[in-house]
């Protein structure tokens, strides 16, 4: 072990006693190579800063949670004005009230606005809901999809009891004939079909949705009386400021957003129509921090600095500008090298890279140079990744592929 | 409706149609009475102002998140500066591990910290810790006892399917008959007996734990190789800065904690010992917030002020105060006025009060006075409730009484 990360080698010893077994989840010591640091102690914009001081062009922006760049100055002020007056109280303010509305406008199909913590709180409510306004249980879900860490939807199998999966049928995402064998296998019981914007999971490639899977989801769900879940935690407001599905023209019942809506600030979503509205009012759910006040000024802030800063449009331009670089270096270099998923939020792979000996190469090559990539999961782009940055990152990725090219 | 909560039933009327049915969960519409506000615009130590500029001295504290007074300026100036520099990023801040190991210097069983956002998050991952560790499924719980909103342990029965309740076995708070009758009909199964540190079921007596109910959970569990899970969210750091059943000397296995460990920042806690390291080291649980610095800087600087200001003492001696006084009012008006659970988290109702008239009316009598009290769920001191301001609440409380009295 070089140097470089002398102290958060040293944290990490010690996380190894103080948690369980070092850092868990999303940001497991298990999960990132031993090139990638642990610990951070600064996040500006597009960059990180690890505890030994390195600086990083950070290509997971907190897996999703930066959207216009780490303490975003309109957004923090924001948040700092409503923590001085009130934020987790009694009772909520008019600003819970204020953002729901603001949802209500800007997302085609929500007729309500709920709001939570966790990702896996809103997928959950949405879960809850359909179940409590079709009177039926069983929910499709695709293969190897992420809907968060809470029992229903862990993908590790430890601690999960017998009950906390059933009434699940799998089918395989784009795929519209094993999705009505899934229907079929539900019965008379389809309460929703839960779905991705697009294929994201983890270790494989992603894959867009075809139009026509999308509109099968759709009709499916009308036909059978059932509720069609976007589970857009990860995407929204990456691509439009509404359930990303808008874009096919497809509208689900219920949307669970999460992530990059607070730019940070801790903050769900779950937004439904009227027919569900009932179903919704019905379940009880709650949490102590779910009228924290701080979180929906923050979220007003974001919707607002998305529309002033174009930030969709730069977050698209910039990772136009990031693919074609890295394309035309891989090709110079003689490699086949894989971009999947949207721009906004790409994954990389090598052809023919069986134990992924190249994508965990390039991508230790990349965080020793700088820029932090993940080779297994999907990465984001923010609207802080300026054009300049790109370039810059493309001169280490030059050197990166440089480097792999001469090892061969 | 008097002209006191004009603004406020304008924002209700609009919450109406921008949420599904009002505002939900623990502070729903349809909980509180219409003489007390739903939304607030201010919170300042131990007070409120709702949204048409009434003031009052709270008891609800947040439903607990309250504990050293809103607006604190160490908490909220350490959380600011935390802010400043990094809080959600692609991977945690050294602060993250300085709260564990401050956890696990502070409470006397934990080996280990892990951290999340909701309250059901923690007793959830002690649930899935218990049952990896044990490969057992079946929980223990009290009758009526509220353990979070997610689908396992919500207290409504709508949008929950049969699956999400099944390995639980209930048994009475207090009644080591009925826990043991409970461990018998789990049978081989027994994961965990889950349990509060008092009974503080809503709309009934509050109840404190006998020496013996405890030391039959601890020994039970140790007989059939099962996890004490102390569900410490809503209690921890009122009583002891540490897992509360400590002052009875009964150790549980594994502890949630949240609520008030970051005086109103989002955050809970899990602590286990090291017989449940690898269970807890197995199972996948994260969350995309859970790694926020601010929520862990917010509870370091809650730890020492709870210390620098002796807030415990101080909170038990307000508390005293006021159950002492109106003690007396309620003697001296002729009530029999029944105060249940700890003084620092008190419960109040009145003998043969059978439909609850008496107790609405006192709550409605007192809120109008501009002390926010709740009639069926327990209330909350903090060490923002100076001697000056109970003084104040039982100068207003005897108002009450007298009215109520007048009444008769």
């Amino acid at each position: 072990m070089s140097a470089r990360l002398d102290k958060d080698q040293a944290l990490k010893l010690r996380a190894k006693t103080a948690f369980p077994n070092s850092v868990y989840g999303h940001q497991s010591t298990r999960a990132v190579s031993t090139l990638h640091p642990q610990f951070f102690k600064k996040a500006q914009g597009a960059k990180l800063w690890d505890v030994d001081g390195n600086e990083y062009i950070d290509y997971m922006c907190g897996y999703g949670t930066n959207l216009l760049g780490y303490c975003h100055p309109a957004v923090d002020e924001a948040a700092a004005k409503q923590q001085a007056t009130i934020d987790v109280a009694t009772g909520p303010s008019e600003t819970m009230l204020l953002l729901a509305e603001k949802f209500n406008e800007k997302v085609a199909h929500a007729d309500w606005t709920m709001f939570a913590k966790n990702g896996g709180d809103a997928t959950t409510v949405c879960v809850m809901t359909a179940r409590a306004q079709t009177g039926k249980s069983t929910i499709l879900v695709a293969e190897g999809a992420y809907h968060g860490a809470c029992p229903w939807a862990t993908p590790a199998p430890a601690g999960v009891a017998p009950g906390d999966k059933m009434h699940q049928v799998v089918y395989q995402y784009n795929n519209i004939e094993s999705l009505r064998t899934a229907v079929e296998i539900a019965g008379g019981d389809l309460a929703a079909i839960v779905v991705t914007p697009f294929k994201h999971n983890a270790r494989c490639d992603q894959e867009l949705p075809t139009q026509e899977f999308a509109e099968a989801c759709r009709a499916l769900c009308d036909a059978h009386d059932a509720a069609l879940i976007l589970d857009d935690v990860r995407c929204a407001f990456r691509f439009t400021l509404g359930a990303t599905w808008e874009l096919l023209g497809v509208l689900p019942d219920l949307c669970a957003m999460s992530k990059s809506v607070a730019n940070g600030y801790s903050l769900s979503v779950v937004t439904g129509n009227n027919r569900f509205r009932e179903g919704a009012s019905s379940i009880y759910t709650t949490g102590s921090f779910w009228f924290a006040s701080v979180s929906f000024a923050a979220s007003l802030a974001t919707v607002q600095a998305v529309e002033e800063e174009s930030a969709i449009e730069k977050i698209k331009q910039s990772g136009d500008l990031l693919r074609r670089g890295l394309a035309e270096q891989a090709v110079s270099a003689g490699f086949e090298f894989r971009q999947t998923g949207p721009v906004q939020m790409p994954l990389f792979a090598f052809n023919g890279d069986e134990k992924n000996q190249l994508i965990n190469r390039f991508c230790e090559e990349a965080v020793v140079r700088g820029v932090y990539m993940h080779p297994w999961h999907n990465m984001f782009i923010s609207a802080a990744h300026t054009p300049e940055l790109i370039a810059s990152t493309l001169q280490r990725t030059e050197e990166v592929f440089t480097a792999m090219k001469n090892d061969r």
